[in-house]
Parts: C-alpha cells; sequence; structure tokens
C-alpha cells in the first residue's frame, strides 16, 4: 500500500515501543551504491513493495524514496569530506563513492498485543554504511563454506520477502567464525536426520546456484529463503546469454558433482564457491580453472557493474 | 551467560542499529504485577535464562532485574498520583497497583551483518504498562476462537523460548478483529492440506488446554509455540491436584469431542473457549456449564493471583 501521510522517517534513535523492535514487524534492504547509481534499486524496490503488500505494510512512495535517499548520500558525502555544513550540500567526489545503502520499513509505533494499530504511522529508516572491501582471494579461489547446522523453518507465508525476523540466519552465521569457513550454506528444516538428504535453500546472507552439464541450478524460494536481486539479475541475464536456468527443490547432496558453485549478493555480486564441508565432514571441492564457466560469463556483468572482481 | 558489566539500559528510545531491530536478535517477557508481586517470577526468569542461553546472549543477574524492575514500578506509581518529583519516590498505592512489566533483552548495538559484534553490549529495556481490564463474559460464557490460516514454522532451535521474531503471531491475530472472534489457534505448518489434520499448538498469544473423559492435554512445544509461565504453573499445579496431564501432538481434530477448551496467559490466566470455528466453516461449542471442570479448579488458583475472575 503506497500511503504518503503516515510516514516517520528516523534517523539515529527509534522508539522502544517501535513495532520493529517488539515484534521484527518489518522489511528492510541493502542496496550497493556505485557509480553514481542504486544498483538494481527497480529490483529493491519491487521486492520493498512485495513484503509491504504481505505483511500489510504501508509505505511512500518511490520518489519519496529516491529523494531522501540522495539527501542521505549527499549529507554523508559531506561528513566523509570533513564538512559539516549541512547548508551547504554539495555533490562532488559522491560519483565516485561506494556506499550501501540500508533502508528499514517497520510498522511503527504500537502499544503490547500483536493486533496492528489502529492509526499505525510508518517508520523508515534509510542510512548510510561504508563499502565493505573483500579479498580479491574469494573471487580468484573461491570461499570455503561449510553446512549450518541451523536450518531454515518452512513458512511460505514469509518466503522471498526480506523481512525483520532473522534470528535463524544470525544463529547459522554464528557457527563459524571467518578463520576456518568464508560462509555457510542453510537447509530447510526437515525430518531428514542427514544433512546430505535436506533441501539446500541459501547462504547466510546469499542465494546459491550451482552448474550441472552447461546447466545453471538454483533453489526455488517458496518455503523459505528470500529472494535476492542479484539472484534475480541473474535470470534476467542468463535469458538473454542463453543460459539455459532451472528452478528446483534440490538436495544438498545435489551438489556433490556439481562443476560449479556459487553465490550471489546484492553488495558482493558473484562469488564461486571452492569447497563446501557438511557437518559429517564430507566435503567437495570445486575447480576455478574452467575458462568456459556461466559464473564467469555472469561475473563479467554483475561484478564489474558492482565494482568487484570479474571471475576468471 | 551472566554478565552484570556489559548492559546498557534503555529508557525510551533505542539506537537504529541495535540487532533487536535490525534482525529481532533477543527475547522478551510480558509479567503480571498484582498484589505487590511479580506473579511467577522465577518461571519468567527462567525462560529469560533459557532463551538467552538459546541465543548465546550476556544478561545481567536476576538481582540487577529485580532491583530496576522495583525503581521503574516506583517511578510509575508517582507519575500515576501525579507526583513528577522522582527524587521523593513512594511506594504507597503501589501494593494494590496491577500493572504489567514487560522486558526486552537485545543483543545491542551492531553493524550490518549477522555476525555477533565482538563487544556486545546487551540492551535492557524495562517497562510499566496499564493493566489490560477484560470482560467479564470472557471468562463466564467463554471467548469465541478462530483457526487461523497463518501457521507456526517448525524450528526446533527456537521453540519454547519468547524471541522477539513475531510475524506470525502478528499476521495470524490481524486475521481477524475483536468483534468476530476473541482470539485465533495456531497450528503447525505442514504438507497437509486440511487444517482438520495439521497439528494444533497454541492460540496468539497464550497455550491450549484441553479435557476429555477428565483427563487434561496440551500440545508439546518441541518444534514451535512458546514455553508460557501459566502453562508451567498449570503442570505444577495439576501434579500436586492429582490432575492426569499429558504432552503429545495432536491433530486439530482431536479438539471436536473434548468437553473442556481453555487458553493460559500470563496477564489473563486461564480463560475458557466457548466455540471454535475452523477454516471450512465446522464449528465446535464447549459447554461452560460442567461443575466439575478441570478449568474451573485451576483457576480458582491462577485467575485469583492475578485478580481475574475465578471460572464456575
Amino acid at each position: 500500500m503506497i500511503d504518503n501521510q503516515a510516514i516517520n522517517l528516523i534517523n539515529d534513535v527509534i522508539d522502544v515501543n517501535d513495532r520493529g523492535l517488539t515484534y521484527g514487524d518489518g522489511i528492510f534492504e541493502t542496496i550497493a551504491y556505485v557509480n553514481g547509481e542504486l544498483h538494481n534499486w527497480h529490483l529493491h524496490w519491487q521486492r520493498l513493495c512485495s513484503g509491504a503488500e504481505r505483511l500489510s505494510l504501508s509505505i511512500p512512495d518511490e520518489v519519496i524514496f529516491l529523494n531522501k535517499i540522495n539527501l542521505k548520500l549527499l549529507q554523508n558525502n559531506d561528513l566523509d569530506s570533513d564538512s559539516l555544513d549541512s547548508e551547504n550540500l554539495n555533490s562532488e567526489n559522491l560519483d565516485s563513492a561506494k556506499k550501501v545503502i540500508k533502508i528499514i520499513i517497520t510498522r511503527g509505533k504500537g502499544g503490547r498485543g500483536y493486533q496492528f494499530p489502529q492509526q499505525a504511522q510508518t517508520s523508515v529508516i534509510i542510512s548510510v554504511h561504508h563499502w565493505p572491501e573483500r579479498s580479491i582471494d574469494d573471487y580468484k579461489k573461491g570461499i570455503r563454506v561449510k553446512v549450518c547446522q541451523t536450518c531454515l523453518a518452512q513458512q511460505p507465508v514469509l518466503a522471498g520477502i526480506k523481512h525483520l525476523n532473522r534470528l535463524e540466519q544470525v544463529l547459522a552465521r554464528n557457527e563459524f567464525n571467518g578463520n576456518d569457513y568464508h560462509d555457510g550454506i542453510m537447509l530447510a528444516c526437515s525430518d531428514e536426520s542427514s544433512q546430505l538428504h535436506s533441501r539446500v535453500i541459501e547462504a547466510t546472507s546469499s542465494n546459491l546456484f550451482f552448474v550441472k552439464n552447461g546447466q545453471l541450478f538454483t533453489p526455488k524460494i517458496d518455503t523459505c529463503g528470500v529472494q535476492g536481486t542479484i539472484r534475480q539479475e541473474i535470470f534476467q541475464r542468463a535469458k538473454k546469454m542463453s543460459i539455459s536456468i532451472e528452478e528446483g527443490h534440490y538436495t544438498l547432496s545435489e551438489l556433490s558433482d556439481a562443476s560449479d558453485v556459487f553465490f550471489s549478493n546484492s553488495i558482493f555480486g558473484i562469488v564461486p564457491v571452492a569447497s563446501i564441508t557438511c557437518s559429517d565432514n564430507t566435503q567437495w571441492f570445486y575447480s576455478q580453472q574452467n575458462k568456459q564457466r556461466i559464473s564467469a560469463a555472469l561475473s563479467s556483468k554483475i561484478n564489474k557493474a558492482l565494482s568487484r572482481p570479474v571471475l576468471l
């Protein structure tokens, strides 16, 4: 629902009765700002709208968002240039800056109790964060990945959207530190006792793709997981590049003989996987040497646009 | 983990980077303050501790909590008495006041990304809320209940604790307004197409009990749902009163021929159910006339302690 009236733009602090805090009653987006542009803004906006619709949240229209984001970027740029004169914002250097924009939208302040407040005033928080650098080795050699014990509960009503209920990702991400593994794969919760027979869904903050016999596969985001914007960009690009792509339900074991596995993320682009370690210590390794790789072809567009290394 | 050092006591507003807001990374409790006492404090404290352990959250020790709660109650009492002189707190009238105490504990401020912050400082929010009145008819005639379409995803890692990821309850509670139905029953998410064959778990903010042939039954909270404090009190009291009680996995259809169905909640006590309406309009009705009811016996202790009407 688009509603420009009932919006509360929040800066540094938020009321402790805001339902974003009390129930995780809201949605968010994390957007790359590179080369003077918000990468895949239309896909982020689409997901915000579908999340708002799913949760019956009122949000202001697109132009208001874009204006507020631009203002935040200008303010942040001036802070970076040590000029604190907010009356005199300038866009110098902003075109070459790389930033992460985060948007949080919540149902706003409410009393106790799960029922929507009668006159809800949506809270909107827009913040600008530094651009995280990443080792070139991650792109050249691929990353080491473990399969997390924390699974993704199957809840079709919340699948796909980027809502604020993220405890599963928090617990999964904290099963490893950055030294042993760079990221973790999450499976759908099920009665299966073996990880190998459970459905693979995504990484803790990325979507997952794999290649077999020249065909691209990615788990369907129908019962859990997030519909990533780079994931959607890959679908669009694969079509143009005549790469066959299939969405489905795949068990973890199907990754064992993939020729290529990679993750997609709105800030890091396409990141190749070098190895996967399951909880029973089964390990699979993936070569980064194949010059014909689909991941390399996709990265030549996607990673370039995000100022990330293109895979070779 | 008990840690008295790294605590940040929050009053009215919280940092927008607090992980309670960004990920729902925390837990909460809602406690009845009646007759000068925090009802079932030890059970609330136990659940806080087990939630903190499950999420690896540091929390201050019990004495610090109790001191802070008492201070908040005194401040609130003085506000109620129109005395704003916080230097001169007095406990007059406080013993007869009825209040709801809410505690929220979050992992505190963090950057972007799911990984725990290296030096996390737990945020603690203690707030005092007005005591919600409830129609005596709800206790005398029982309440009308619908079975919600929004189901509870099965996630054993989070089952039982009262964490801040509450979107399912928010969506379920907003499937009805207070006119047609007083509350909603939530089922476990499953592949079952019929509600009747799905597992019944709880109400949107209460636990559920039913009686058959003089025996008390309640759904097991092992894959989803919240381990309620009154639910635990009922287990303790049933034992003392030699009432047989069984915890298990029950389909919704098993409520069809129950002689008595009731909800338990830390603020409202035991509330009897008059009717249940399923999504296919199947309806079941429960008589409030049986003088031997187990719910009535339990309410004579529990509701009395909460200043709620005892069932007849």
